[in-house]
């Protein structure tokens, strides 16, 4: 598959940025001498860990690196690592993991959260933010697309490579016995967009990747046509013309008790 | 009924203030020369208000002479006014109309919600925050019991004193067409309660009082035993002995066009 589009993901940065700002509000540190970045991106996360924590060593850890030379152009003071985030251990305990839309690509969280959590410093936080809209229409449609001929012949595993999250009670549970605190909670988002295409424009820079990216020319081109027309019948234009797209996000802070 | 008690509301402070901080962050203005925090309760909101806008008037507008009578004791040097927020209109036109939870103790929202918007100053802010829990299990429960004997004789109307919100998208299409944008969310809060016992006092200082309020002893007692009961098999016990209490809230920040 083609690495990430660095330049499309930003198209939406405000709104891929907010949860971002909103799970950053909840972080109960007053400083975080050493704090990371996972799944940084392009580094606009990066960024803001960077404003609130002036004194901070931040290192920013992602898979990509079309997506590491964006956030080392755009921060070139910090300190970005390639690395899968799946085997990922930090060199020394953080007081910070910020993990903002990006265990979602990541399976098994049973095992994965505990792990990064217990990676923690005495006192650090986990605070995560992962897309919660597999089953919202944007969704069901590059899977039932996906599962038609002819691009089912490309796309046999497509809707496999995303992880559902557990429930929202299910990530208490599994870190609550062992956090001074855990703060879980879910938002739904409402985007006003301009048009159905702005929707797929969006999709097309994550979501859609697994379903359009293995599919040869011209087969690509009609499925993002029979997506498009998808996505006009499911978001219908709102009383000033704009589109709303629902996009719900669910949100994890846990805290390690202190020393 | 009887008044509100300040007290007892204020026992779950935190949790109550938090959506106000989140709703508040969300307001797009530098400025407010006049702002009114409309449903002031006992001030909680509108120390918010004085806080990020420390130069401008800010009214604090309540039904409750209690609530009033509280938020005096905490902002002295605020102005509080007593009002039914129903027919209340502001005397000059605010920059900013700030009404966290409690317009949905206020019927008929297509018409009120248009009426505030409009008497804002151009460029002004209409926000607005809502509890959207009349489905969650906590309140069905109290809605179910209500019709059971013995209880259903003093109740027959309770389960109507409180409206439903629309729909998200309602609320966009009511004021995105004189609006110069208009932001809608929900967010689902999962608040980790000691005991059943803590979340029936949470709601015994809000959405059970008009429940329980009208029911004459011995009958008030039992209803309260019921009610308890069933809000212990719905919130289960987590993984830490605590129990989570899911509530939902609806968000709404709509600007004015400028001048």
């Amino acid at each position: 598959m083609a690495d990430w589009n660095p330049a499309l993901y930003r198209r939406f940065e405000s709104e891929r940025t907010r949860p971002a700002i909103e799970l950053l509000a909840r972080v109960p540190l007053a400083e975080a001498p050493y704090a990371v970045d996972l799944g940084c991106g392009p580094g606009n996360s990066t960024e803001l860990l960077a404003a609130r924590y002036a004194q901070a060593e931040i290192v920013g850890v992602d898979s990509s690196e079309a997506m590491l030379a964006s956030a080392r152009e755009r921060l070139p003071g910090l300190r970005f690592e390639l690395a899968d985030i799946a085997t990922w251990r930090p060199a020394r305990p953080p007081a910070l993991i910020f993990a903002n839309a990006v265990l979602q690509w990541l399976p098994d969280h049973a095992t994965l959260l505990p792990r990064l959590f217990d990676s923690l410093a005495p006192g650090g936080v986990l605070a995560l933010q992962m897309p919660d809209n597999l089953d919202e229409p944007s969704h069901r449609a590059m899977r039932e697309l996906a599962a038609q001929p002819p691009w089912s012949a490309w796309l046999p595993h497509a809707a496999a490579l995303r992880e559902k999250p557990l429930a929202a009670a299910a990530y208490y549970d599994l870190l609550a016995p062992r956090a001074a605190a855990v703060d879980v909670w879910h938002t739904v988002y409402r985007h006003p967009m301009a048009s159905p295409e702005a929707i797929v424009d969006w999709l097309r820079s994550t979501g859609l990747r697994v379903f359009v990216d293995p599919l040869p020319e011209p087969e690509r081109e009609g499925y993002l046509r029979a997506y498009r027309a998808r996505i006009a019948d499911a978001y219908p234009a709102r009383a000033d013309g704009q589109r709303l797209l629902d996009f719900p996000r669910l949100f994890v802070v846990a805290r390690r008790p202190a020393p």
